[in-house]
């Protein structure tokens, strides 16, 4: 942890004098510290044919973006975790970025909650098909001891715990929300409420912001979900986020869902930071 | 299928005044009903690191969504393996509803027509890598015979066919797409008027109904295909869906592809039912 | 390669008149072509439970599409494996792809760039299982060895080399999209010319008309990068590709990403053709 919080501190925002070794350099250090590895993986099985793409995985994905300030190395591997269970079609990256959640101070404990987080946005199969890949690398790691993660049950009625988080997440706009779909699908509202807040959100072993971080990474990752992506970048600057943070988890994106997602991303910031004004703004 | 539907009729619009108990022992007899297995395998294999994940898919995705009263679990099943198939990064669950979907009263042959219904929405790679999943649960089943789907020609010419076929589904609006795309892709136009409703739309193994219903359950689970969606939503109307069985089946996807898909396909339900006002209403 | 050329400007815009036997004989000396069987497994694969899907699979995406003018089938390839690679979900199609790129004049090292720049449109989990599946193919084939595709370092500054690029991609709209993301987003922006253009687009290994084929096809089949869709419809225009090649490219993706992709597709070249009015207006 410490090394990596070293790490992390270090970056600069680069300009075109760096040179590409340096770059890659910062980014081999990362990669260590969050893969775990002396010699990583992805330079070695990627120097048969391809050892260009290796070199930009290392300079520009670990060198020029994680290495970033504006999020912790933890925030980062949650957001990417998040977004590449959601995606559901990389499954060699996903249980490398669990391993690396582990690697940088993410708890076994924690990255079921973001899986199960999955569900609420991309489904059923995404939030299984993560935990697949969570047993695969926790059976790995002789660190790691598979406790289930099997949370009392919440107190109270699902609806009204789900409508106080709703509440504490989206402000008023929640009730928006349920208010807009109460005239032809009451129901799918009532589950958001329920399920999606009242079961989901209100679990107590992620943190909110966590939540929200995750949120917005796959929202912005799927591509597919701009109103909610906007709903959620809201809710992480009401649930403490900043706006370079919504800016930096946007930008993330790019190295795992390519660069239109990310700039996509940052449209649905742009208009969403002009709404709010200057409220809550701290960039 | 008798226990199934006494399930199914059984399952009422729930309040914050169930208990949790009672949604995960409704959804454990569904779920037991669709799966065929007296202990669902989704329940052991999460045991270990995420039984909370599992009780939420039996409680909420089998207790509140697929318990629910508006579609037969027939027709869920359909909508779920054409959803599944289109997606195509959930090959697991693809199987298993594919296997549940033969449970409840599918035939292998309407898996196999679905799959082929889906190349038209997700491409041939999906349809292939669907069937690819369909023969490893045929096989599987000692009481699947894997007979060839070999329709006998279809007849007359595949243009007439596929606008004849286009006008049943779309109305006049079908008129409207053909119109609309003749200045710069005539062929693509052609395209989808004989192959897409010509050939596969035409072919006489799944009933018009269902194939629309997969086809709305395939455009709201991609969050890809907006206007498509419209135009389905207004097809499965004009097939006989009623508004409650379009809002339904869009509701279903929130479990497989997430909350954001579903919400995003009921704004587009809101917006073909105000243009469509009183027509064919009958929720 | 000659008679792939004898196949492609055989193909006719078929009309109804045409049968379903004419359609198939076409389709399957095509994909003999392509994939370079005498028996393509496609239609053995799926002679037991979905015949008819393997004729479809012939007739309308061999036959209809593949065979139409417009596109040379090393173009039609490179688009395929940009956008098979950048879906992530279709890994079988992936690989025959691949060895169907090197049937029709596509070299190994062109595969290997073509799955780089995937990195930009759908991000480096894309890519690097593209590669993955590329040596795969590699490696099965004799007449292949794998040499790393490692170019020399690139000359110059990558930002002012990248500015180069993008001005020649996309003209006065790159001053654009630069312009428009310096307010809250700088160095996404930054990483855009520096990684996307710099970096990738500036590399040796594929002509820039190829790359813009790729990055249309990409953004058409992801279905979720409508304004990049709109910039390199444009880029293609700009860099020597005709306003059919345009058409024909996205016309293709119906078979790999389904008709609402297509048709997607098309509605943005319709804005972006008249946009331009009669400017590089071939069509």
């Amino acid at each position: 942890m410490n090394s990596a919080e070293h790490v992390h501190h270090a970056s600069p925002h680069s300009s075109g004098s760096e040179t590409s070794d340096e770059r890659f350099e910062r980014g081999l250090a990362l990669l260590r510290t969050v893969g775990g590895q002396e010699h990583p993986a992805v330079l070695d099985s990627l120097a048969d044919i391809a050892p260009d793409l290796g070199h930009m995985t290392v300079a520009f994905g670990y060198g020029d973006v994680l290495s970033r300030p504006g999020l912790t190395l933890r925030e980062r591997q949650i957001a990417t975790v998040g977004a590449l269970a959601a995606m559901g079609n990389a499954a060699p990256q996903l249980r490398f970025h669990i391993d690396g959640a582990l690697n940088v101070g993410v708890s076994p404990a924690e990255v079921v909650e973001i899986l199960i987080h999955t569900a609420v946005y991309a489904g059923f199969p995404a939030a299984l098909n993560g935990i697949g890949a969570a047993r695969e690398v926790f059976e790995r790691r002789p660190d790691v001891t598979a406790t289930p993660v099997d949370s009392e049950p919440l107190p109270g009625d699902r609806y009204e715990r789900g409508l106080a988080k709703l509440a504490e997440v989206d402000g008023h706009a929640g009730d928006q929300v349920v208010a807009s779909m109460r005239d032809i699908a009451p129901d799918l509202t009532r589950y958001i409420v329920e399920f999606a807040f009242g079961d989901v959100y209100s679990r107590p072993g992620l943190d909110l912001k966590s939540r929200e971080l995750a949120s917005v990474a796959m929202c912005t990752a799927l591509g597919t979900a701009a109103p909610q992506l906007r709903v959620h970048i809201n809710g992480l600057l009401n649930v403490g986020g900043s706006r370079e943070e919504v800016v930096e988890v946007i930008t993330q994106m790019a190295g795992y869902a390519g660069f239109p997602a990310a700039l996509n991303g940052i449209a649905a910031a742009r208009e969403v930071f002009e709404e709010r004004g200057d409220e809550g703004r701290r960039v």
